[in-house]
């Protein structure tokens, strides 16, 4: 379905096209086609824009084309917005003119049923055929903000920026231009996929990692299509550019809404945090802190480390700012004595100067916009600078408005606050290599907009500010990590194996242990007393078990016999069975007990092959779902670092004398489920469930292979 | 400090005063004291203002008193925003002249340090000497909407509201005016506390809970003085209003930073968790969701139910929507047969009416502001109505305004976009009494204002139209318990006995028991032999410890023996421990295994008196802090909620053919802890760890009790 193997990226073409033909647009512009055809026409693109329409001989006051084959030459890009119907034979008339690049707006495909399924068939046939590549169908268009090209239906009215987007939902390219522009949110490129019948979020993330404009990308999910792809791109272009990704199709209600819109794959939500740990993304849980994450990451440095001072002249938000750090894991101690000295000459007596700096409210600002900040981005112990609301001229002005029941109106000195001088301020981010993230109560007001045509990020509450440098840390420790990983990055090769079809968990283990998985010292008793021979052999307490064919929950069969102490128990365990499976090999074990359990398994989810989970154990696996994903294959960097993504994480540490679980041996067991997987894609499932830790050894005790 | 016995609340006089006299104002206009005279002045307060100044015969254009005797009459609230060093014999003279309210703007009291300290004790007798009851210092004033009173320093220029504000910092009284503005967020009433030395948040939501144009409560806390007092009156208010609080100060730096803002007693975040539940209070995690769920709460009906429809023509932010509302515990099923086959009329072909409702991108807007939401809202499987976007004139605008290129600009039939009639959605929450909250991207929108003005809530966003929405329906679900609670509720009395001082973990748990506590069958041995003795009596296996005076950690000391099985395993353990202490009294209990261990504490916190603290126990208490706190006393109904709030709550169910916790029992024990801690003052600390369950039945295997 999708080329991956092809070296040049089709997107390379369409964001920059040297010419565009539209389809579509009439002179009824109320329609789509003609609001698209007037945001290219007004968007400043430099290249020819040809019109198609079969009958009128003006559109949009221009001249046009009544069809591809009268064009004067083969355009580079064509733009769809035609009913679904017209759509295939005029594609198939654009591919006999040479056009080889479209962006199908159309819809009317996948997303509406069985219909629209047999029309996506087609449609792809006939771009195969003329080797079109292209976006959608069902999406709401492209934009480049560097090439001037705007091929949505709103228009771009901002300068260029360095956000770049790839959006499975048309409204958070087109939709949310004004909420940006009022933000200073601004877009190097964005995509609407649509469908991703040919190109997707794949091309996408891969086209915009190698624009030199783009210096983040956001990323709006409903579902993956290409998963291992997906995870492979976003990985190798999260070393150089902070992606953060917003998926929402993890809840049966999400599906449902996703399935009528895109026709996307969707995934349990868990898997999502996997692969997007496993990829370097950062999750962001809403609209809001996509878009506020790829402003900041878009425009301001990485912090070098977690260190953070607040300088504020409002006690609440300092006081909002400084717990919000602490409960995003960066810290705001309390700075050294030679920094309070530098800072206090520049506040007044009440001030505090520890850390949140607190002015307090004064109408003077030189200090606050120049000589703190200058102290603060010049101290090594500082990291990242937080600031609220020391630009509040907005708030100024309301009280100047105010005094004009006044005879004299407001005062001079008063008015003074509503013109001072941030460039002093706004440079030092880049001039320090140290982020600055800011946030006011006030959107009219002088100093705020000029924070926004600086580009440096300003949000409505303290909180988003925090959050938003927490995504810059965050980003900044991925990148250092994914950088010193990438030696040490193993491609296992995969060669597939014989079918297996383990019939019981004796055999399941066998297999699994090929693989590198540790197991109990159990062996296999066709009789009554050879059990009892072998538990005398491994020493008592055993376990017993009976594996008769077919049945999977063996405990409730009443086949499970722990804890036996004696040949005698053995003997009555190994009758009971008996009496019942006549037939059942009876597997004998020595009885494991060690407080902690996890559990490892295999799913395929559609779209992204086979992904190896690990989870909390024990009585946690039913009472919290406490689990994480990988795609595989992945490296050993990745395997051992699976059981930080555990909430109960601590639970496997050192604890009460008990030494931390083996995060090497958990590596090889997680490593060699994949590789089974990759190597038998005969199976469909695996569950180890429990893997008991004995000494910080998990062990696999239970273990059950699925054939697909 | 406070006069919690006073039947009248002093802000029913503060708030609505007849005359005020303000001191401070002066002709230098740049000073708080002429901003705030100013802000009253301006926000047409109806009754007589009288300004001080000692010199100046006018001010602000208006005539001024020499002093308090010199006022024709004692204006009932005096307004102070003088400096610190004469207020104090103002506030003399003014409650020499008959005044006995006061609002006392002026700073440098306990914020400051130790000098700020002695001035404010100075302060409080004063104020006492006159029976002057005030609000501050250091604070910003107070605002009420209705009666058109304003001593803040900003002009509030919205219509009156119904969301009443107590706030710890004065940022969020003034410099929020522009946020809540273009918002749509009114105040009915907010009151900046400051200090709090006199009136503090306790008496503030007395207060509001009883103003009838107040319909919910905002609280912004960094601390609690009166935590006792706190629990019980918002849990009365929280019955009737719904409260939302915002706590900042659970973390070191947030502490630091509230030290020197308002010099309020701060405490752990896990307390202010369970005092919120425990008083039925939401917990807003940032500025921005105190103001959302504030704003929702005040104007919006309580949904019956959990039960959404989402309606929108974006598919994108319906998929956003519905898992978020997934997350946050609304449900948004498919809509039953009946009802999809009467909205399919009003949708085009290619519509979904499953829920989400996604119109997609039309551009006819009658049957999404009309028909739709008829129908929706008068469903009876709905409780609550979401829409995204449906009303973005402001998009239709932007594209217009792109139109303009044209010869003949943008047509009659897309100019109707931007009029649509709103007034019959916007009335329909009140009459069917289902919420609707709503979100978009546009904020300069016709429609958007439209919503704003009717005081519907609009977000910038889905994910928090969703976070409003789950708030309404939790504040419904606590006030619908709180009511069934009342009849149940009981206030035990109490009454203090002897000191008690427990030596050792037998005595602790000998008076632990006294107070409802299951203890393991156990004995005291004072010597050897008579320990085997006990154990024998007991039935193998058992546990043995050693109790000798004063050694905390009985484990590292080698005091523990766990798991006997036999007389002699007794023995050797007994001698061992007398090996180290000769004359330590031994300890011999069943031994006692479950699986599951809780703990339950006694912490006295500063503010709050004895609060009783439930954990996960176990390896959890080490791996994650999982605890909850109620202040004490507290009913039966809230102790056997309290297993509720653990994250790990589910652990403690019925699990793996384990029967759930008995929370009849584990109530016992909290109450009793509870009432111990009442009648024993002199008890600091209590620590119940661990409480193994043993068949669902919670037993205190070790405890200790820590006297003041």
């Amino acid at each position: 379905m999708h080329q991956t193997e092809q070296r040049i990226n089709p997107l390379t073409t369409i964001m920059n096209p040297q010419s565009v033909v539209v389809a579509g647009a009439s002179n009824s512009i109320v329609k789509m086609g003609a609001i698209q055809a007037l945001s290219l026409l007004n968007s400043g693109f430099a290249g020819p824009v040809y019109l198609l329409h079969p009958t009128e001989k003006q559109v949009l006051g221009r001249p046009t084309y009544p069809s591809p084959e009268a064009l004067p030459e083969a355009p580079e890009v064509a733009l769809l917005v035609t009913p679904s119907r017209i759509t295939l034979p005029l594609l198939d008339a654009l591919g006999e003119r040479g056009v080889r690049y479209a962006v199908i707006v159309t819809a009317g495909f996948a997303e509406v049923g069985a219909d629209g399924e047999a029309l996506q068939k087609e449609l792809l046939e006939i771009t195969r055929r003329h080797g079109i590549r292209f976006v959608g169908p069902n999406c709401i268009g492209i934009l480049n903000t560097h090439a001037k090209m705007n091929m949505t239906v709103a228009p771009y009215l901002d300068q260029p920026g360095h956000l770049g987007l790839i959006s499975q939902s048309g409204t958070y390219v087109a939709q949310t231009m004004a909420y940006l522009r009022e933000r200073g949110i601004r877009y190097s490129q964005a995509i609407s996929v649509g469908n991703s019948l040919d190109i997707d979020v794949v091309d996408g993330l891969d086209h915009l990692g190698a624009d030199p404009h783009t210096k983040a990308i956001a990323l709006y999910l409903e579902g993956i299509n290409r998963g291992r792809e997906f995870v492979e791109t976003a990985r190798r272009v999260a070393r150089e550019k902070p992606i953060v990704a917003l998926y929402a199709g993890g809840s049966e209600a999400g599906r449902r809404s996703v399935r009528s819109h895109t026709a996307s794959l969707g995934g349990p939500d868990a898997l999502f945090d996997g692969i997007f740990a496993q990829a370097g993304v950062l999750r962001a849980r809403s609209v809001q802190e996509m878009f506020d994450w790829g402003h900041a990451l878009a425009n301001m440095p990485p912090p070098r480390g977690r260190r953070m001072a607040i300088l504020t002249h409002s006690g609440g938000p300092a006081a909002s700012m400084a717990d919000a750090c602490d409960k995003a894991g960066l810290t705001v101690t309390e700075f050294s004595a030679e920094l309070q000295e530098k800072l206090r000459p520049h506040v007044v007596a009440t001030a505090s100067v520890k850390n949140p700096v607190d002015l307090t409210f004064i109408i003077e600002s030189e200090s606050f916009v120049k000589h703190l900040p200058e102290i603060l981005f010049g101290a090594e112990e500082i990291d990242g600078i937080l600031v609220h609301g020391m630009m509040d001229t907005g708030f100024a002005k309301m009280i100047i408005d105010n005094m004009g029941s006044l005879a004299g109106g407001a005062p001079p000195e008063f008015l003074k606050m509503l013109e001072f001088d941030l460039d002093r301020l706004l440079v030092l981010p880049a001039q320090t290599g140290k982020p600055l993230v800011a946030s006011t109560f006030l959107r009219v007001d002088h100093a705020a907009e000029t924070f926004r045509e600086h580009g440096v990020p300003l949000f409505s509450s303290p909180e988003r500010a925090v959050a938003a440098m927490a995504a810059l840390a965050d980003s900044a420790q991925i990148r250092a990590r994914r950088r010193a990983d990438r030696a040490a990055t193993e491609t296992p090769a995969v060669t597939e194996r014989a079918s297996v079809a383990p019939r019981n968990e004796y055999e399941a283990k066998r297999l699994l242990a090929e693989y590198g998985v540790p197991l109990p010292r159990e062996e296999l008793a066709a009789e009554v007393a050879d059990a009892v021979r072998i538990a005398d052999r491994l020493g008592y307490p055993v376990a017993v078990k009976g594996l008769p064919p077919g049945v999977a929950h063996k405990t409730e069969a009443g086949l499970v016999w722990l804890d036996l102490r004696s040949a005698a128990e053995v003997q009555n365990a190994a009758e009971k069975i008996r009496e019942q499976f006549p037939a059942a090999p009876l597997l004998v074990s020595e009885m494991l007990c060690g407080g902690r359990e996890l559990v490892v398994g295999l799913t395929r989810f559609p779209g992204f092959g086979p992904c190896v989970m690990l989870g909390a154990g024990g009585i946690f696996t039913e009472a919290i779902r406490d689990v994480t994903f990988r795609v595989a294959p992945f490296d050993r960097a990745e395997a051992v670092a699976m059981l930080d993504d555990l909430k109960l994480r601590h639970v496997y540490g050192a604890l009460r004398g008990r030494p931390a679980v083996d995060r090497e041996i958990l590596a090889d067991i997680l490593l060699g489920v994949g590789r089974l997987a990759l190597e038998h894609p005969e199976i469909a499932e695996i569950d180890i469930n429990p893997l008991i830790v004995v000494d910080g050894r998990p062990i696999a005790v239970d273990a059950l292979i699925v054939a697909g």
